[in-house]
């Protein structure tokens, strides 16, 4: 590629993501709301609304592919969840389509599932359950990327993410830890892919306990390295196994099934 | 009931409802953005726009259900999906879940799976594929339903209605007809049901072709009565059977999978 | 047939029966633990103990079909239960190898299914999730008469009673009663079928609404032609709509996954 | 239409259709490797040994669609069966494709499906399993339908008959009778539809029992008008319902499971 | 734990598990009808008849955690299964539900499914059948667990067991074998998962040739180590392949399938 | 084994199954309709043409086994593709059916599905969607198999072959490939398992991008060994990744959904 845009770059995810998939193209063009003041040689800083539809169809032109991970990470107010996952995702698109339909990877969540308990293995084709505001947000942005799919030709990885930290640090983090290493291997699988369409894919580790099944995106070749389960005893011992009948014992979506809809931003969480 | 709530009461299908529904609560509270300058003797008119949230707040209030057909009811533009459909429905659901959540009957629509085919038969389980903006704002609104059920006990009928016109005017449209008389039949019965729960529901009569499988909300015992095929002959003289390859004769969406992207709203049309 | 096995022959189903299906046998076989004083012209009285094994072969012994509608009715002592619905079945089984393998009806009940909720559709091939004692001796006696047939050819039809009354007297039976006419028609069918096999049918009559998927039993062309509609208005004013959250509104078992673990027989339930 | 071509038009369900099915074009042509001397006024004979590729080139010519009812219609030789069913097929779908891929409704047969016993209810997508020479020979014309489809768009309504004869003379036939109007009204909405694609439809009238699920094809709209129900009283009298254990009993394909490799052409069998 | 009980600790798994999980508890208290005169130091022997209700309620009492391995482990008189299997089992969870509801590891068996073909992989959601009366009394246990569950909370691992052996001395065997260390794996994550419901899981080591799909039960991470494989060449060689249409070779249940109904204890049979 | 036909021993995947499976029988019968002079020591050629139907039963008599990769192994005439996969493969099973039936191996092929996209991952149930002529002839071949197994007891293994070439030569092939050393591990288990029946198997090495489900065959406990990914490097090099949009890129079949119906032998094809 000639040029990668990466939005988000300036959290953790992108930050490691421009570690790792810096040979993908030319140039990286990184994006985030955040000061991005580390760049390196081949890469090129936008700073970006996303709510910005002229600042978004910019940031966009001359981008032959995009690691969407801009926008809020969590459960948030619903007016910054519309401004930047719903609003951000429809100028995304809309730039996009306007732009020769660069191939878009979609970080998405586990949170549109969070209602299913943890005792079931569920496949992308069964009804989304989302556990909050945010979730439901992702919905709609898998929607959005459907729709320009099957309108227009847009490809778009739609990629659900379980929990991509350098490592898993609570016990329901075995089962949905995705290593930055193995989502720097499914961006390129999702880069190199002779078809891609829009598939939807579990963004998740090797790990032992598994509540997802992958096999509808088995064709992209991507099979992730890492295992949480080098993590375990450890985090058995803290912080320690979830109480039984706790939401993070029970619930995909662990304590978000908990959360209250927000009137003001909320501190972050560790869940 | 003491009071229902219908929103969109201006509209034809709002209309239609309050001619047949009036027995279902001793006060019809009738709203919309429209003006609402008859009333019946029972009805109580409340003038409001979806995306001001205390209005909504103030129209929720004393209501013991709701059925909410307010809204965009086709593909527009962005910002007008984004104001009624999308921040207009979770001001509703704020609002209901602040006053005892009365039950909801939503309003979704078959353009949450427009890029099916008309050979697939499909269920409410099968991945939503919406053909436009407007289809995408009602995947939106269908998680944020489930949400508030799973989350808070938010009981919906989520009701995907196919058309719901005083006739069929369409050979398409035979498909996907719902009689007024059937849209309000539904209503009584999902008000009525012992438990509700939040299921997604095909508003569609009992017409000879059928694309959706409605069994999974057969446990409400409504039965459509009305069906288009006396229609049959007269529409497809005219306005005639679409050619083949046509998006009428190939896909649940009809026109919509062809729409633009609106930068301004579009004309009403025909489909 | 020559002579027709009739169990539980002093119940309320039992005697509904009695007067339907006496032309499908020359003789028909009453029986029961209570007595039975009112035989007709046709019927062969012959009291018997499920328990008791001898007297359960001898009571079979000249028989080409049995309708085992004997035993424990409803949630009771696990002792009662294991007598009659566990040992009994094994005693009816055994006698019937011995028997030259008559057809046999086994009445078995929804209550296999009682902690699926209303609003679940259900097939018969789906897990049971029995809601009491009464329930999973059910789920003993479909296993045994699989087995009885894999093993030894011994044909059955397991039909899952819903609530066989001459109608309806509560909102929840509304979507579950089975009429007596309805009953005897599915009894003619098993007896008449060419091939039977071991199916599970759901003995439901045509009410609108429906929890139960019947198509895998659909060879049989057993068309039940009651239906509970005509009685709706009368039970939702008395007794009335159910309280929504109640057991009555909620499960399919009703009142049954409420029932306690019973120390002695309890009194009857009018569920 | 223009012209309709009827092939197998010397044969029972040929003639019943030309009576039937008159109105759908401006000229009827008839064909069939058996003389063809009773045409009508609006039909035009053309009589074609379906192996000719020649022959069947000019028979399609001129023909806007085409209900193939034309080679061997029970099990029979493979060299019968191998010039008629494959290479006439062949032959016909290549003429379709040389002449502007008129609709073609293939009858194709219940026998790819044999071997599925009676107590089995299945769909169009469940794999076949053809109970001889004859259904296999129809998996392949299932086959190269669909592949002309995929890789021509020729539509094709693939058309598994029961059996389609004045009325049922079998208990087995009360399961698959397809009147001869109910199979008119089919053959009518086929070419009607606006969108065909290449369904595949089991040809049977309204009959009680039931083995085959058509919900895949019902947005063409056809509902079977007739039931085999008023025949079942006299045919359980004679010829009487089959014996327990035998194939007339046990499975879909009836007496063909027990047909033998045929050496030389089978005399005429009732089943 | 403070206390975890193992029934039928007398037995070959039972020795075996209690060589494993020692520590697992400060107390194993091992139980068996049969003497246990070799207990170790943190074992406490506690000798129980599983009918004997107050027994089976005193040796519960103060258990953190049960593993059940106790019971009639193989096909056998009526009486026998009746005792141990049902009556026993109840006996069981009355006792667990008066004393804070343990975690129960519950033995059943492949035996539930034993007539299926060896050709048929299925899950643990397919309906069971059972091979005979002990697969009949492990479909009762499989319903009482179920219940307990939904009824009550009580949480169960319901491991359908294949054959827990030294090593697999029989080819069959090589599809169905759980090592030792496997089971005890097994158990250690149904005892730590911070969830457990009442999960059907599939109790077999990682073989190559596979029946069953463990995927519902992948959330606990149990992945087995050992594999038969490298016991074929013996086994093949001797005892030997199997004959073609064996019931060894045919069915999952083996030898099972052609068993008598015992009316005397059986010897003991190797399969 | 004595015996043990190969058909198509003249090819390269006769030949390369030559070198592996020697030690299965004590002679290797060697067919081809091209010349084979190259037999070696425990190896009896037999020349042969598949469409003789008589030289056909010569071949298969006395064997044990049979490897049939006979046959046009690729899109041809109509003509061709008739007497060898059609007229052909019925004088095989016909053969065998008169010499003792012999297990078979039947070479099919993904062409059977190629009108499936790349992004779909199916079982072996789905129905088939075959890209031309060779395809749908493999269709008539399953169906043969299959029907022959339910009516005489014939056991086949299906196997739908990827592309069995010393190694993969295209990055499409990179999810097709079968390595000659897995086809031969997939025949020993075809040949030594107990009980075979007729599955379906998909022929594919153990590469990491997966189109195909072959849980329906694990009971065979066949595991392949070889992946394709040592070559990806290089094949998307050269002859580099296909274009997106192109068949190659986008259909199981690849290049085959492109092919013309062929009116003389096509020249050899590099898909």
């Amino acid at each position: 590629m000639k040029r990668l845009l990466i939005t988000g770059a300036a959290g953790n995810m992108g930050k490691a993501m421009r570690q790792r998939l810096g040979h993908l193209a030319e140039t990286i063009r990184i994006s985030d709301i955040a000061p991005l003041d580390d760049a390196a040689a081949n890469e090129e800083p936008f700073a970006c609304d996303l709510a910005d539809s002229d600042a978004v169809l910019r940031m966009v032109e001359g981008c032959d592919g995009i690691l969407h991970f801009g926008g809020v990470p969590s459960e948030n107010t619903f007016a910054s969840i519309l401004d930047s996952n719903i609003r951000g995702l429809h100028n995304l698109y809309e730039a996009a389509r306007k732009h020769s339909k660069p191939r878009i990877l979609f970080a998405s969540s586990n949170h549109t599932v969070g209602f299913y308990r943890q005792d079931q293995f569920i496949g992308v084709d069964q009804p989304t359950r989302p556990d909050g505001l945010y979730g439901a947000s992702k919905c709609f942005g898998e929607g959005l990327a459907q729709m320009y799919f099957h309108k227009f030709g847009q490809e778009t990885a739609i990629v659900r993410i379980g929990a991509c930290w350098p490592r898993p640090t609570t016990v329901r983090m075995l089962s949905i830890w995705l290593s930055f290493d193995d989502m720097a291997s499914l961006a390129e699988r999702v880069f190199k892919a002779p078809y891609l369409g829009c598939p939807t894919i579990w963004g998740v580790s090797d790990n032992q306990p598994k509540w997802w099944d992958n096999s509808a995106s088995a064709y992209l070749g991507w099979v992730p390295k890492d295992s949480s389960e080098i993590y375990r005893s450890e985090l058995e011992r803290n912080p320690g196994i979830p109480d039984r009948g706790s939401s993070q014992a029970k619930w995909q979506g662990g304590g978000f099934v908990d959360d209250p809809i927000y009137t003001e931003p909320p501190r972050a969480l560790n869940r």
